[in-house]
């Protein structure tokens, strides 16, 4: 399906504002907090990660959208806000209770999101004043910056947006997010802000959303690593001013949820490409399997398998390692059934190795772009995964 | 318990014979092959990989260790014969087949194991030339040797070897191992070839050989990554003369189940700190579990969490990484209860972070050898793991 690309991130959709500021939690004058607001009331839904040790923010936030709405988002990047105890929790309501009397908003509207290190209390005198400038600069005039705003190792915003028609209304819908380490989400993403002007139902925002995710975010590893703080929301106001969607069966609903599905699939291929110091970027589809939990697992698999991602960092076409890796899995495939077929050369079929070209696949292995695929040959089911290869530059990079 | 530090390895019990050679598997005149036989009858168990990709050897040991009897064991390093279809199955039964008929035991008496890479056929011509030089050069000669031809790409030998009393008997036991990438075990090990002139019965020793494999070989990890030929094997040919054991409550036998727990644990130990291009060694020992399962995985979570092992690696006392991969294990630990200590200073407790000397810690984690304590303030269960960092040269190491 083709999507119409356009600009504006989270200030595409009408009645949004905005804003990011250096409020000092970094070094430097980086920017790091954001603020996005509704003008209007507004359905919202979010995701958070299912982290045992998860970051206070992450509570707040799933207080904020239990009742399927929400108008302002905080968030502040350069600290985690995780682990930090009781001090922890008591700093991240603070967040919420000040920027939603700043914007005139209940409470329990306010989404509050943090990314960073974990284990250190929060610079809570800078974030207050932070929030307090943010609220004075809300506009919809800059929304690259406010994409900047929520950024850690990441060396490119992440933005993408779309519209689509809902009988005769237009709707847009936008989103930033960053990664780009401890990215291996599970049943939920890293940051992610989405604003829609949309008129839903939250119940309806909320499945559409759980299944977005499901096969963008949630398929996705740079390191294997599932992060305290992952968190996707997003927030409908309406304002296009369409019928509102109350079910699947309505007309422009299909269009929406193929939107956000775009959305999401599109931040989520931008963060492993922008993963920290990585060099190759991979797509790995498994086919054929006997359903969905089994595609996922085994490309979850092969995309944290170490020893793979060293070789293709290095340009080897070693496919033993793929196997070695799916089987790795413990789960009942048969490998008798499995095809593996990377950049094209398929090297494993029927039970035995496949001959190819050397030289064609080691032209083939050293290419930035790869497409690995495996089919199981055992039931209709597929998934789509993506990742990156593991760097020397990547575990320097974390060293600290 | 103490355990008597003897010199020997696979030819410190009576009765056994071996040998290495370099058939030409691997370049350079590296040895790359090794026998290993029993004069008389002996018990035999053996534990393999789960890897649902494993490879043929690990077959053909399954099927030679059924009847609890074996005498010989075949093993070459430099090619894994795994992923190599009809023909790979077919090479390892002739391993088998021809190391049977030269040492004159039945075919189905004979553990065959291979290493190295996967997805590449063997080179049978030298494979055979090799078995009918090693059945030459059979003797009680060199157990260094013998140990340094199973190696791949490990840096060191790794033997252990110990004797403890049963009755009036004294029973020798000894072991040798390879690692040192591809470590992640889980119901297996690497190659453990080990053997031992006590009397006993098949059902008894495969039994103890389980219990001792799960708290060793399957608590350790290098790089996360299960491996397709882990295989370890035992003979105990009766030698020592002692009363069979026949029942876990006959004298001596937990002695032996001691001894058998030492050498596993030593060698296990020895794998990870001679993992490929690591430079710190960390035992994890996870405390206060509701079972051992829980903390086997919370454990195993910690030991593959790679920002963990990054930042070992850096000495950066980042234990908000620590958090985070517990976390990340989705068991039901309360946080709140969790203790978290690294090189005794603690880091988290009580739900809340604790202060702690910058310097302190600081110096703490640059040290080489790393003690962290997990308890979960939840039962009387534990498990330890012993683990490396994740470096640069690792991943340099592995590009090929």
């Amino acid at each position: 399906m083709l999507f119409e690309i356009i600009d504006g991130g989270v200030l595409a959709a009408r009645d949004f504002v905005a804003a990011a500021v250096a409020a000092g939690i970094k070094q430097d004058g980086v920017l790091d907090m954001v603020m996005i607001h509704s003008l209007r009331p507004a359905a919202a839904a979010a995701t958070v990660t299912q982290n045992v040790f998860r970051a206070a923010p992450t509570y707040v936030t799933q207080e904020a959208v239990a009742d399927g709405r929400a108008r302002t988002i905080i968030v502040n990047s350069g600290n985690a806000n995780c682990a930090t105890g009781s001090r922890g929790m008591a700093d991240a309501r603070r967040m919420g209770e000040l920027a939603a009397e700043l914007t005139g908003v209940a409470v329990d509207d306010t989404i509050v999101c943090s990314t960073g290190r974990i284990g250190v209390p929060l610079p809570m005198d800078r974030v207050e004043a932070g929030i307090r400038k943010l609220a004075t600069m809300l506009s919809r005039e800059d929304p690259v910056t406010v994409a900047r705003g929520i950024l850690t190792t990441d060396t490119v915003e992440k933005i993408s947006t779309t519209r689509f028609p809902v009988g005769d209304k237009t709707v847009h819908l936008g989103a930033i997010c960053k990664g780009a380490g401890m990215i291996c989400p599970n049943m939920a993403t890293m940051l992610c802000f989405i604003t829609t002007d949309l008129a839903i139902t939250p119940e309806l925002l909320n499945a559409t959303l759980q299944e977005a995710v499901k096969c963008s975010f949630n398929c996705i590893s740079v390191d294997g690593d599932m992060s305290t703080n992952d968190t996707v929301a997003i927030l409908a106001n309406g304002a296009a001013g369409n019928e509102p969607l109350t079910s699947p069966d309505d007309e422009g609903y299909a269009a929406f949820a193929a939107a956000l599905n775009h959305v999401c699939r599109d931040l989520a291929q931008q963060i492993v490409r922008d993963g920290e110091e990585v060099t190759k970027f991979l797509e790995i589809r498994v086919t054929g399997a006997p359903d969905y939990a089994t595609a996922h697992e085994l490309a979850r698999k092969l995309a944290t398998y170490t020893l793979f991602k060293c070789a293709v960092f290095g340009g080897d076409f070693n496919w033993g390692r793929i196997a070695a890796a799916l089987g790795s899995s413990l789960l009942p495939f048969d490998p008798l059934k499995t095809t593996i077929t990377w950049q094209g050369i398929v090297a494993w079929k029927d039970g035995e190795p496949q001959p190819y070209d050397q030289a064609a696949a080691k032209a083939a292995a050293s290419e930035t772009d790869h497409l690995i695929l495996i089919d199981l040959g055992a039931g209709e089911a597929s998934c789509t995964y993506w990742t990156s290869d593991l760097t020397p530059g990547y575990v320097e990079y974390n060293t600290h």
